[in-house]
């Protein structure tokens, strides 16, 4: 362990302490999974930016290059990365080694290993990135979906549990189409700003070697506003966006689920889970429980710990490095879970069975007509809005002190004549249908916010696809180059071995 | 107590307990400093659109705009509100009963307590966002300009305390400056969506008034993607925005303190703050405590706990008022904590002593210069990297085992002769002016991304500027057309008593 | 205001900044109101003990404890807090200055200001603690009275919301009261740990003056486990374990404030919230929302957001005041609003209806006999319990296909039939009653375990009555030495200028 | 996959779906690896618990505990834990039913999946807490020695990293020692409450089975005060007590992380890290970062989110699963990297050098014997405090402005002169030498106070010696009496098939 790690630095006299190994090096190297790939295009991108200046003389430069496109052909699981080496950067460094001697070393020309981890985490978030946008994108069709199929299905929509106001079912689930497809802008802007990378920054402040640093992004596929070295190699800001972004995505989830685990009641018994998102008892033989929804819940409390670490790490002072340490793994393991999250409710909303029946027979009561009640009182005799919705009021309390739930034509009738105005009960669907404005619960105006929103994530997944595919060409158009640069070595002049 | 309270529902038969009124009630009355203004908006807008609709009749209108304009013309302070009423909604309708009698009921028509509260809400918290843009911009600014001051004080920049690379103490300034630089554009996306407010919904799913919403939207100012009623009163992504702004600026004025911190150590000695923002010991007489510091450190790690709270809150089912009760005055107070934390750091900043010439004279302590000279080695002699780093790391562990802190001239004629190349001693400028390129220490490149960031700066405050205009006309629009509508009764036809 | 502030340290050329006073000052000067009475009595003490190790001649001292009587005597808003002059403790330096001149100055004599803060904040964390105590024996009375008086209300416990096996609803409340009470034990243990404060410390190292400590510690009533003045003065766990205890406290009134949202809900209508406990709304006129639901469950939220921020700020290094600056006020408001929530939840939950008849009545809905049928299933015919648990499930997915949610008469033939087992339908009462051990939900066990409870709570309530009236005597004891004290000087010897 | 699982509960048409068995099953049965060894336990004593209550007839039972016994012989990682079958407890359900088929499903009489949870939870959190008390006292221990080492290592303590009062390094160490040691009593009561468990509860209102309950808990070890099978079941105030108490222990050694990474810095100098704890830079030769500071600081980050995620996930409503899905993991996996933390952190002290040289050449820098002297400048002359503080203030001021940092032997002759006291310049040694006191920083207080520290952390180690032991030949026996009984199936009565 020690002699590969001491043949770093040759300024320790002894290894890393088996404690040392078994925590921060063991956190460290775990991230090879999702590290890998990025090192390995960072290290191309880096090795073909040295030979073009001509500062890697060649064969040292194929040589190196041919060892990367081998290892980058490669899994993470595939390859060795053991924390009794450091970091994956540092087991990369081992493997090349063991391929090409000390021409591994060129790899930490003008550029720290931090560096290295910053491009490869980027890239890596990037990803992740997109992958969570698709997954929010797929929970907003499914609710958007549902919600076309529900325009009619009324219901008494709830504040605090308590019947509100009538409504359908398909503008309760649109809500959450709304504030979910907002995720996808708040993706987009994190996944940009994901391509503020330090290239060859040296220790913090630049370094003397030559490179074309526009190439190098391009070759990347990176690239954003400029800033200064240190800024790329040591702000936090992009961190907590990823962090943030994810616990966005979990909380809109968890929010469906806690709501769906009371529709699942049965005093309720709205909605019925797929038999693939339930769980038995091994005690209670009649159980169906809603699992489901609770690793949703769960999760996200699990995703707003983590979020809330991140932001106790990063605020510490500057160019320390345990912001890192721990966040290239936590960051990227929140983003998962987050799309896994959204991913498990988006499935069980589609797959699950909604009751539209019970709902619309109870869909009035708890007298949640009263409001637009008191408003037709209003409309029709001309009383004021108060008065109007004090005799609303006392006529529900009344019947409530009566034992119903509803009120009756009989409690109509009082209205009409305490009220003069015109008026006979209502149905679920008149209630509805009377309140003809954007953004309201009527099912035409549903119909064309769904429509409007579908096209906006179909827009959004334009961009998606685009982002994805270029991020895609330019990997494989670097390990493509890198191949054939191992096999074509060039003269090279200027700095002569 | 009661009696007041009983009159809004008459459906009880006792009102809320002392308890109650000193938990719930309080908090939400408090929060009238922060809602009175927007309240008094939201109901002028509410009141004009209905009697534009012909809904509501003079002289009610004309008599409960003029209740509203007096209201608007004084402050929060001046008022009573009362947590015995309840919240700040209550606490007004029954200062406008006590000024118009049931007149005041007609700002219920069609619209909730929960609605105008995040119409005043969402109006609060576009001025708080603008106030802690400007002071962003404010700290952008005192960064870029002491950065300028100091493109020539060499230093050695640290990793985990250590020193690490020469640089200069503008480079170190301008990545503050930067990382500041990026909260503006995520107060500005936090600033768009707070105009996703919910416009005469109803209990959620709409109403029968026939209101012109456009223009009710036009009077205040507010307007944004079209959405759900139902998304825009419940939906919480809009909170967490707010509160994820807060943290991110607040997050990197504390990274700042906690560097000062340790630059104002006696052994370190580089920063002296001013007199203003220190603090003498009333027991150790020789103190001069950098007391701003810890402020802004601390309120940074308060802030972070409120915004943990608000994400707690908000992860509750739909539609349960717990998101609000509390988080209308968390989530303001949690700006204007973070916009003093951050104003708080720029006058630090501003006001700060650098002792440039003990940094200057320490730059090449801890053999800061041996990356470059490494460089050197390649360029000049050609060898490869790693053996080149094995030999400065090998000088650099020689030396300080003999008790130096920085290589000798004896040193570099030691490596010249084992690498062949022409070396001398380097000297901290002419290390750093050998960095020419995008983004590192050297003056030039740090005069050119300060420049740059400066334009940019300037560019975001017209946009503050222009926003903020905006939002001051259309309420100054608003209460004029409240007062001069107030003036002018109508006759009103159509709806007639 | 700089005046003032400069003749503490004489080290000044200008205040502090107005930025530093509406920030840091401020939070420290709003302390006051928890602070003040501490402070009065920790410089009583420290007089008190100066004078009389004859270090503190009269007329100087006897003519300070006059004047810290007169403040002693007055409440925090009586007096001029004022941030501009700093801290509490500098604000009361001004005070007794304005009234005794430099004889003010003899209170720092061996001791910094933050210890006489230390020295405050505990003394008014263990008041707060026993209030709290207070407030959770209540809370835990409250359950045990209501579950005494529901130990015969059958029901069908629930998980996931899900109906899951018959039991009472007092089995159920009581659960709520062995929770809290647990509480009591860590409440004590945090109190314990509050009587680690520094005596005459120094600046942390200790000092040359020469006190009686523990005669100190005996006038404020305090003292615990021996440990070093740098520990006391500035270990973090104390202030943890309060913030801990608070949200240990009001998790346990939320978890049951989230179940009652539940039970209130109409389709479930198990609880009727008292109208002192509900909100009328101003636009649904029927609406009676279980307001103090959410009013403990988002304060919750907020507890839980105060106690992160402190973790948060305790984890800086050492000897670093942002620990304190915020802390003293956010720890012991924190502790307060806890107190709110539980005192409100065991308000509600005294009393709210319980409509026991609905609970009964569906108390076999959902099948919930299932587990006890398949018990009786092994025990009467000698089946294995899986086959004897997959024939009732299979019964009961049968009589759920037919739509039943409960098994029929015939169902219990079929049982018997295909098991050989004696079956005739069971009725809640003899299900529950059936099941008698220890802890269970049987009458007579839920009543053993409430008196044992109750027995246990009296006994705490006991030690928290002897711990309050300790400390009050303590201090008046303490304000009645000064007194005497100021009206008597002594000649001094032994120290003469 | 399905098959398997649908044989569990025969009411579901499918088995669960891919993405819930990626994510909520996958999480669950990640957990084998801390629940195996508590499970078997479990079982095994729920076999003979039942056995002895004649319910469960033999063979089936002896076969059992056969199985039972092979199981508990093997380690969590020999066996097939497997996420298609569910949770642990349904993985292990299956390799029973592999080895003795239907007999299996005893193990659900009278208990449910989650008491057996439960109980192997709480099993193996004592054993992860008496893991942690050991590694606690290890940094007691540690923390101890070092500072009976520096017991006349003088330096200049610090506040806000200013030099604040002259002191030992080893009355520093000692109040990490004193911190620390709390943890150990919260650590134990946390192991107390961890005996709470729920025992043949049944769904979670008691069962019929009629066990000896008593003698289950002693065969497990386990016990503590009565409460009811709910509160057992579902209290979650003792996984927050586990995860505040791992809170608490981080949060001392990240304090002690954070200080010496200044301590390490080249201008402070006063620690240097251990090789073994040190990390190279594969770009900057001459870097020795303090690379395990860093890892105990990000350490405590992440323990601290992890926290916070565990009260929000149990602040839902009572009888949640996701309480206990992912918290079982989240809340061992706390401790652990907790205990790891203070390890390493415990590690890195025992191994660390300080030039305590450099600490004493510094002792007076900042003019830190001003307090001692303003103290002298009373007791000697009789001056009043204040205007010896101010006396000496005015003296450093002036010093200060000279560029001294340090008093001159001509200012204590000015000083002496002004206040006709008879000074003479001190030393760092006669200082803390004349502050003799308990708690001071005297080498005689800080050695008397290491040692009575020792002894107290001896008790408390044969406490966790004792409690361990108990465990340990707990399970042993456990174990032993299912492997003796498994051999010696009994004739069965009473129950006969």
């Amino acid at each position: 362990v020690n002699a590969r790690y001491l043949g770093l630095g040759s300024r320790f006299e002894s290894g890393p302490s088996p404690l040392l190994v078994a925590t921060g090096f063991r956190t460290e190297s775990r991230q090879a999974r999702y590290l890998h790939r990025g090192l390995g295009l960072a290290d191309l991108a880096h090795v073909l930016a040295l030979r073009d200046a001509g500062v890697l003389p060649d064969p040292a430069g194929s040589r190196l290059l041919g060892a990367l496109v081998e290892l980058a052909d490669r899994g993470a699981d595939e390859l060795a990365y053991d924390p009794a080496d450091g970091d994956a950067y540092n087991s990369r460094e081992h493997m090349l080694q063991d391929r090409v001697g000390t021409d591994a070393g060129w790899l930490s020309l003008g550029r720290t290993r931090r560096e290295a981890g910053r491009v490869a985490f980027y890239l890596a978030a990037r990803d992740a990135l997109l992958r969570l946008h698709e997954t929010v994108a797929g929970f907003v069709g499914a609710a958007i979906t549902r919600s076309l199929a529900n325009l009619e299905s009324w219901w008494a929509d709830l504040t605090y549990w308590q019947p509100a106001q009538v409504s359908t079912f398909g503008h309760y689930l649109l809500s959450f189409a709304h504030e979910a497809a907002r995720h996808l802008d708040r993706i987009e802007a994190s996944w940009t700003r994901c391509g503020l990378v330090p290239v060859v920054a040296g220790g913090v402040a630049g370094t003397t070697v030559p490179v074309d640093r526009p190439a190098y992004l391009r070759r990347l596929g990176l690239g954003g506003a400029p800033t200064t070295s240190r800024d790329a190699m040591w702000s936090v800001d992009g961190l907590l966006d990823i962090g943030f972004v994810a616990d966005h995505t979990a909380v809109t989830a968890s929010r469906m689920a806690e709501d769906f685990l009371l529709f699942a009641s049965a005093p309720f018994g709205y909605v019925r889970l797929h038999d693939a998102h339930c769980r038995a008892s091994v005690y209670l033989p009649q159980k169906r429980n809603p699992y489901a929804l609770t690793v949703v819940r769960g999760g996200t409390s699990v995703i707003t710990g983590r979020v809330g670490g991140l932001v106790t790490s990063v605020r510490t002072a500057s160019a320390q490095t345990d912001n890192w340490i721990y966040n290239y793994g936590e960051v990227l393991e929140t983003v998962e879970l987050a799309g896994q999250m959204t991913a498990l409710m988006g499935e069980v909303l589609t797959e699950a069975e909604f009751d539209v029946r019970r709902m619309a027979e109870r869909a009035l009561d708890g007298f949640t007509e009263a409001a637009d009640l008191a408003e037709r009182l209003v409309s029709e005799s001309g009383l004021d809005y108060r008065t109007a919705h004090s005799l609303v009021a006392a006529t529900a309390t009344a019947a409530e002190r009566r034992g119903d739930t509803r009120l009756t034509a009989q409690d109509y009738q009082n209205l009409a004549r305490q009220s003069g105005a015109d008026l006979s009960p209502a149905d679920a669907r008149s209630l509805v249908l009377s309140r003809a404005h954007d953004g309201s619960a009527a099912p035409n105006e549903v119909h064309a916010a769904a429509d409007r929103l579908r096209r906006h994530v179909i827009d959004r997944s334009r961009w998606r696809d685009k982002a994805g595919q270029a991020a895609a060409e330019a990997a494989s158009r670097l390990v493509a180059e890198g191949r054939t640069a191992s096999a074509h070595p060039v003269r090279t002049e200027g700095i002569q071995p």
